[in-house]
């Protein structure tokens, strides 16, 4: 039911590892000590406190953003990327509902394969209109429309090279490495690097810069206009990644783009976004010209040989989507709530992460310590704040993670605040 | 609202797609021509018959094999991996709305940050069982399990190298490119060819033998114990994809492994799988030993930085793998359909390619003829299969490939004969 222990000892392993050995002397050492090797793996995360054990959240629709697990009944959850409360909404329940009772749990193939329907179709026009675009394209999740995006472009422009924020997701990152295309690292939101780096570039050669528009570590958001004007003045396209931002920013939530005007979005060539955080369900998408879309569309591994979204994910998805095109309501009470915790975080004097945007990082800087205000928050008062630690974030960096939803209302943020302060105290960081 | 032309007219671009250069002397190539570019690329897949339209198939859970679609309202899908009908379950579905109404639409974050619940570990814990190993960890699909569990392995292990089955799928050759691990292709399903290859490398250096049970476009079975055989022999690890077995081979559905007896199974020591398939629900999995699946969790970039599926999607692939496990009547009546598929087909003098299991590949070897077969079917016969083209298989090796479920009754398989007569004489391949 294990892996065989068939390997040697090697001297970066404890003897508990090879342990077998040491009591089989008749048996050489014929391969790799997989198993431990692995054990030394895990051994590396515990030593430096970045193994990471999942916290059981089972987050309750009707009484968000209420949730219950690890025997806990009545948990407040403070930490989740479904920033709206959107998963809970009826419209969007309701939708799936249907869906699931008419067409079944999954899709049953690829797009090309029996697994197009016409929620993805609609889900797709749906997302093409909201980013100004000619066209969408649906992927399992957010990551994968990053990675096979750029995967797929990198590798067909000829000799293209990517101009990547200093800051960008694992999953950007991801994209550019696997395509194997040449790379320059921008200063984080330095768009005076930026242009140095594009101007030191042949102006024919293909290019995109690759960048996001909110930061989710730190709630940063980042001078798009600039960086778009800088890289059409250089002929490059411009890649954004508004996972962050869809369905926050802006009148009909197409991101920070469309809150500095339509005039600035539509120098995006090619939008990422997901369907899994202010839109409260799952999956990721890209929305750009017909050409380039239908170019990953027909080019991208990782979109043509995997099974489609399930048909009822793709409805709820475009309904979350179409509300937030008119509902001013959800955004307008998420950013008081953010207001009013910043404002109070400030009066405690706990330091945070300053920003323009709805993502409060609460800083610690070790991970022993963050990771024991999580726990202590939770045991003793019932309030679910991830320690976020490495890789999430550089060594040192550890934080909580903070995203007040439409649901956090003044009283919830009063409890928050008394608590916080309490383990804060506990724990030794006053 | 579309990329702007910019760029310089080559001489491997129509004067179409250049064409506002043309007419505007005074503006000089400043960049390349991106948009040129993407045209290039499709006008490439219409000469070479690969260009993708996909077809609109709504599949009606409680009509299940029935769809409509394109103007149809009653098309039974013969081409749908959905191959035991689950994603019309009543237990399946009925759970997911339960789910739903409890736990919301999305997990909203990763396993790590408030998306981990029960769902997701139930379903883990089931799923090892299945497979009886340690662990199981499951990501939003099987091309996510593939890549990143290769990825991930292949550059941790030191030196590691990888030998890979010529046949195998996008998604496996995907996380062994982005490895850049060292990688050795053996002949398909050749174990003299694999044994060979071994046999030439340092006893001691981390390999991996990368296969799959069942060949998804082929049906063909891999001769599984062999190669685990040899695999050990030489001290590689064995990863294998079960992916179009999980449900359906086995007395518990475990796949192949399982069909040939436990002591078979137990040689695999990472086994990936599917819950989109025989499940009916979407995403992927990976079981095996508890310090491997631990350090792909700790790892792996696919696992960690993405949206965790939704609770009701975990529950739904939760109910039917464990319904899987001890009803046999789906298995049954599925493969009863497939014989007297085959049978039918054989007596028509119709060429499928021969195997031993449940996938019935109709061999055409024209994308123009086999595209035309698929879109008369169902133009005239309201029957689905779609055609098969480059890049899912090779140039000239474009078929059709049937998948016949439970519900595929011998009224269907009648209709089904009669039509693809028909129409495979009207296309001229008769």
């Amino acid at each position: 039911m294990s892996l065989r222990r068939i390997g040697r000892a090697t001297s970066s392993l404890t003897p508990k590892s090879v342990g077998p050995w040491l009591l089989c002397a008749d048996v050489l050492p014929t391969s790799f000590d997989y198993e431990g090797f692995f054990e030394q793996k895990i051994s590396q995360k515990r030593t430096d406190n970045s193994y990471r054990v999942f916290n059981d959240i089972n987050r309750l629709a009707e009484r968000f953003p209420k949730a219950r697990g690890g025997g806990h009944a009545d948990i407040t959850v403070w930490c989740a990327n479904d920033y709206l409360g959107m998963s809970r909404h009826p419209l969007v329940i309701d939708t799936m509902r249907r869906v699931l009772s008419l067409h079944g749990a999954g899709s049953g193939g690829t797009r090309n394969i029996s697994g197009n329907t016409r929620f993805h179709r609609e889900l797709e026009a749906e997302l093409a209109d909201l980013h100004r675009k000619d066209a969408a394209l649906v992927f399992t999740s957010c990551y994968v429309a990053n990675d096979t995006t750029l995967q797929t472009l990198a590798k067909l422009l000829p000799n293209c090279i990517i101009l990547s924020d200093k800051q960008n997701h694992a999953s950007l990152i991801a994209g550019i490495q696997n395509s194997r295309a040449d790379k320059v690292v921008f200063n984080h939101n330095d768009t005076n690097d930026l242009e140095q780096k594009l101007a030191a570039l042949d102006p024919l050669r293909p290019k995109i810069v690759v960048f996001e528009s909110v930061y989710s570590m730190s709630g940063v958001i980042a001078p798009v206009d600039e960086i778009c004007t800088i890289a059409r003045k250089y002929g490059a396209l411009t890649f954004i990644d508004e996972v962050h931002a869809v369905g926050m920013y802006g009148d009909r939530g197409a991101g920070v783009g469309e809150q500095l005007g339509n005039h600035v979005m539509d120098k995006f060539d090619i939008v990422a976004g997901t369907l899994g955080k202010a839109y409260g369900v799952i999956g990721g998408y890209i929305a750009g010209s017909t050409g380039l879309v239908d170019t990953v569309r027909s080019y991208g591994s990782g979109f043509i040989f995997t099974t489609s979204l399930p048909p009822a994910v793709a409805s709820g998805a475009r309904v979350s989507v179409k509300h937030l095109k008119t509902s001013q309501v959800e955004r307008t009470s998420q950013r008081r709530h953010v207001r009013e915790l910043k404002t109070r975080l400030h009066k405690l004097g706990i330091p945070i992460a300053e920003n323009t945007g709805h993502i409060v990082p609460i800083l610690v800087g070790d991970a022993k310590i963050c990771r024991a205000i999580s726990d202590t928050l939770l045991q003793k008062h019932n309030i679910y704040v991830q320690s976020i630690n490495y890789p999430t974030v550089p060594v040192r960096q550890e934080r909580l993670r903070v995203t007040p939803t439409p649901a956090h209302t003044p009283d919830l943020l009063d409890t928050f605040s008394d608590a916080l302060l309490d383990v804060w105290n506990l724990c030794g960081k006053n």
